[in-house]
């Protein structure tokens, strides 16, 4: 047996929670705090390789990706089945759910399944180093070489307060969201473009769209006010904008109130809130809630399971896109090569990247390019990425002092406006 | 990068039909002829590598397989995505159902998933060679290091009419099913029972089960009358059987005669008929027509995507099992390795293997053998099995004397039965 047959068996795992700054998204549980969470892990093996994996950097999922940790020691990195029964097992009893940067957002993912993603993702990169293969290979090859991503508009206040302004700017009216697009547009060469809603008014917002098609008449759009809307304002917003979104997504809450949202208006509706785990599959497609899922390795248990959810949506006539959190480099290789590895997924997917300072990050740089809004799937092996230690360290260093632990984007807003209320639906 | 890590192009594709001795076994359309028939893929590439598949050797389906081949070439069997592509686009006008083996009991399988099945078998069994590992690790690795197969019984005939007597005899009352089952369980260990029906009348076939029952009272059993019965008929078995049998497969044909048995009965309904395509499985979900799936990687488009239909039977909580048609060893390691990293996978599989005498086959003998009614999951590279060119050579030359082209177990009970009708209901 060559060196690749050998087995690769778990004898370390590292868990670095990192922090890099971030602007004044405003979203419809308040604002991005000025800096973001994200945790890296390091899965090394016996035979001395290395994988890499990232995911949320909140205190309860720390604890919890540590617990795993304990539990994978001797397992041979090929055998995704065995690691995702153990960490099955090991959160057997554990009925929390949310908790891990989506600052309430998402609340029905499956710990398992998220805890699971980044030992997964560093099982996937350790193969591929081990064979000399792409990631993208090891989940059946790329069917592109090129993955397209969508710019995604945020409004966004001038400046963190009491901070100088950031170099985007303001952005709270429809103009100053089509500023923001071109310029995110001609960066980065974006060929679709999505709204961050549930900020404003419905009719705010639409007339954002508005002024985005009138801009951008060829750019296929969509707008996600993270379930802001009651029903009937959702259907009244789908209306109004008939023939002009590709999709709406998360209009409203939950799987019955999309579902009679998905009745009345011509456009696909989204999801990656009502619908973020294997268990809510089902009762989606028996509603007819959701057309298309926006898939999310991060949620879903790692790239193997985020295929499987793909061909889901395939044998069920749903659409797939993909979401996005704040990120880092690594899990942007991770979504890179799934993307390039899934034939059904075909609208442009989500990325925070361009709100990322291009100094803050824990890869060596290179390995990733943004040109005519895609980035060229990585080749060398395993996702293709490296880990930059003293980046690592640094960020690690100001996670610690940041003195965030967890991300709260509604009480980051309240302390500028004590009597914001989040609750859906605000409109 | 290793040697791993160099392209494995597909060079070179080798589709050899063949053909083994089969015995005068019964079901609800005829009866087997004296030999089977299968094709062997063999698959080359540049680096010099060989895979196996195996997959129908029916005229029909020879001739597609070979048209798939002519348009592989130069693909690297990591790239399985796009050999489905490929394949799918080869046969995108192609409407032809059924045809493949399958004596007219199964008809709606997708053609390209079908001949897709054997090349991405062969290319896993390459891959798994080149890195030194066997092919459940690339399905995500093993669950279990031993798969169970179920005792398949049949009714059948002492001889072939003007041969001698076979050395398993007739089996036509269910004392003789009793003793069938006795020497099969005797011989492998099989745990679990499974009796092909649609035979005789369900009367007499619900007596077989109840004699299965009194002689073997810790073993699951099963009937598979292949949709022979009329739903009021059907309904009367699954009440006969109430607490009998671990669930029932087949009773009726279509989707909406299954849904109407399964609101009436007590066990799960199971099905390799009415849902053999993925575009089957939205319809079925819906009337709640099925509750265990038969996967069946020779229908289903090869082991990946049988493993995702084990993900689409989870979610959407189907029971999985595994179906079987008379195959050689190349199919049994294949099933062998799914079976294995498919954590869903609970039942007993199927398998055809006793019916086949133990000197035809094309592998090399000693790498698949059942202990405890199991088989034990190979660990070598790849499938782990090694083709035999003088076995493929002699069933080749069987192939070409034996003047079969088509299975038609019907043809062949009219040969001595000149009335004999198999349209569904039977009963």
């Amino acid at each position: 047996m060559d060196a690749a047959g050998e087995p690769h068996r778990i004898s370390e795992v590292r868990i670095t929670p990192v922090a890099f700054r971030d602007l004044p998204l405003l979203n419809t549980v308040g604002v991005h705090e000025p800096f973001a969470l994200r945790a890296i892990v390091e899965v090394v093996t016996d035979s001395g390789l290395t994988g890499l994996g990232e995911t949320y950097g909140d205190a309860g999922h720390l604890e919890r990706l540590r617990a795993a940790a304990s539990v994978l020691t001797g397992v041979d990195v090929w055998h995704v089945h065995r690691i995702a029964g153990l960490i099955r097992d090991r959160f057997a009893g554990d009925r929390v759910r949310g908790g891990h940067g989506m600052s309430g957002m998402v609340t029905g993912s499956s710990t398992a399944d998220r805890v699971l993603s980044p030992f997964e993702v560093a099982c996937l990169d350790i193969q591929g180093k081990a064979i000399g293969r792409p990631v993208s290979d090891l989940l059946g090859g790329a069917v592109r070489d090129r993955v397209d991503y969508s710019a995604y508009l945020f409004y966004k206040w001038a400046a963190h307060p009491g901070a100088d302004p950031d170099p985007w700017g303001a952005a709270l009216k429809p103009d100053e969201i089509v500023a923001q697009a071109r310029r995110m547009v001609d960066e980065y060469g974006f060929r679709a473009i999505k709204l961050k809603g549930g900020v404003f008014r419905p009719e705010e917002e639409v007339e954002a769209i508005r002024a985005l098609r009138e801009a951008f008449p060829d750019h296929p759009l969509r707008i996600d006010p993270n379930g802001a809307w009651s029903v009937p304002a959702a259907i009244r917003v789908g209306a109004e904008l008939d023939g002009v979104i590709e999709y709406l997504e998360d209009p409203t809450t939950g799987i019955d109130g999309m579902a009679r949202v998905a009745r009345e208006v011509s456009m696909p509706l989204a999801t990656n809130m009502c619908v973020v785990a294997f268990d809510q599959v089902r009762p989606a497609v028996a509603a007819d809630a959701v057309q298309v899922i926006l898939s999310d390795h991060h949620f879903w248990g790692g790239l193997g399971r985020s295929r499987s959810l793909a061909d889901i949506c395939h044998t069920f006539g749903m659409g797939l896109s993909m979401h996005s959190n704040s990120h880092l480099g690594v899990s942007l290789a991770a979504m890179t090569h799934l993307a390039a590895a899934t034939p059904h997924l075909t609208y442009a997917c989500d990325t925070h990247w361009p709100w990322k300072d291009p100094a803050d990050d824990v890869i060596v740089p290179g390995a990733l390019a943004f040109s005519d809004g895609a980035v060229a799937v990585p080749t060398a092996p395993g996702l293709g990425v490296e880990l930059d230690r003293d980046a690592l360290a640094r960020m690690h260093e100001r996670y610690l002092a940041c003195g965030i632990r967890e991300r709260d984007d509604t009480g980051y807003m309240r302390r500028f406006e004590p009597g914001f209320d989040p609750t859906a639906p605000r409109w």
